[in-house]
C-alpha cells in the first residue's frame, strides 16, 4: 500500500559532487551538491542547481565555468563539511587541508585527492524557484590511473563513490554488482512476437 | 597521477529511474533513464533528458505530465529492459507482468510493484543538444508503507534502489550506511577561528 509523503523533493539515490570555483579574489571554493545529473549526451553536459545565496553561484556567474569532483567515501566527512559551511566565512580547502588544482580546460578549481573530476563550462542557466540551475558542457573527465580497471575502465568498487538519500539525510557507500546495463534485460522481448 | 577520457557524460553515481507516459491511444509506456535529478527544492522539481526520437519524449511533449518510478535491486532486470525496448515496438508493461496505475494528480501512469513513485507536471523544456531536458514539479512522493523506519521516513537499506555507472554499463545495490549528513561535517569549523 502506498503511502502519500506529499510534495516535496524526495527521490534516490541522488549524488553527493562537489563543485570547485574561483571567487573575485581568485580564492578557490568547494561546495557539496546533491541537486544535479548529467543532461544531454551531445555535447556531454551535467546541470547542478544552486540557491542564489550559496558563495558558488556567484563566483560561477562571474566565471562561467565550475569542476566536479567525487568523493570517494573515504572523504565522507569532508564531502559534509563542504556542503554545510559557506565560502564567505571560511577557506574550505584549507581547514580540511585538501589540494586545490587549477584546471587547464575552465577557470574553476578541482580537488587533487578526489578519484574523478570533470571540468565544465557553462551553457546555459535557467531560474526555476529556490535554485538557478546551470548546465556545464563536461570538457573533460580525468580520472586517477589507478582507479582503471584492466581494461581502462572506471572501477566502481575501487573509486567508492557516495550515494545520498535526501530529506532522510543519509550517506551509503555503493554496494554489490547486480548487473550489466543493456544486457540482463533481454531476458524480455524487444519485439512484438 | 590523474588520467584524461576526454569530454564524454561520464560521472557517479547516476540514478535508474523508470519515466511512465500515456500515448496517444492511452497505452501506458515505461523507460528507464539515468539523466536526470533534482533541480528545484521550491517548488520540488525533478529533471529528466529524452532524445526525441524515444516513444517517451513525444508522449510527454503531448501529456506535459510523467511520472518517476523507482525500481528496487529485484527489479534490475525489468530497469534494463524499460531502457532498451521502445513503447513503439511492444507493450513493455505486459511483457513485464508489472502493473501500471493511473495517477490521479498528472496525466501518466506509474508502477505498482515499485517502491517509491513522484507525480510531476511539466513546467518547462529545454533542447540542450542530443537531449530535451524536462523540467517536472513533483506533486507528490509516494511510497510504499513497509519501506519507511518507525520514524516514517524513507529507509533507504529496504528500498534498495539501483545506482548506475553510465559508459561503463553497470547496475549496483546501494551498500552500507556512511553517516549522517549536515552532521558529520561539524569536525571542521564553519567559521574561521
Amino acid at each position: 500500500m502506498k503511502k502519500s509523503l506529499g510534495s516535496r523533493p524526495f527521490i534516490i539515490p541522488t549524488p553527493v559532487w562537489c563543485v570547485g570555483s574561483y571567487d573575485s579574489n581568485d580564492k578557490p571554493n568547494i561546495m557539496t551538491i546533491a541537486w544535479g545529473g548529467i543532461c544531454c549526451s551531445k555535447p556531454p553536459c551535467v546541470t547542478i542547481s544552486l540557491r542564489k545565496a550559496t558563495y558558488t553561484y556567484g563566483n560561477i556567474m562571474k566565471r562561467q565555468a565550475y569542476t566536479l569532483s567525487v568523493p570517494s567515501e573515504e572523504y565522507a566527512i569532508e564531502a559534509d563539511y563542504f556542503g554545510m559551511a559557506s565560502g564567505r566565512d571560511v577557506d574550505k580547502f584549507k581547514e580540511t587541508a585538501l589540494t586545490p588544482i587549477k584546471s587547464e580546460l575552465v577557470d574553476a578549481p578541482f580537488v587533487e585527492e578526489f578519484p574523478i573530476i570533470l571540468e565544465c563550462g557553462v551553457i546555459h542557466h535557467h531560474e526555476i524557484g529556490s535554485h538557478t540551475q546551470f548546465i556545464g558542457e563536461i570538457l573533460d573527465v580525468k580520472i586517477e590511473d589507478d582507479m582503471l580497471t584492466k581494461e581502462g575502465k572506471a572501477d566502481m568498487e575501487k573509486i567508492s563513490p557516495l550515494v545520498f538519500g535526501p530529506v532522510i539525510g543519509r550517506y551509503h557507500s555503493i554496494g554489490n554488482f547486480v548487473g550489466k546495463a543493456f544486457d540482463i534485460g533481454k531476458k524480455y522481448p524487444l519485439k512484438e512476437q
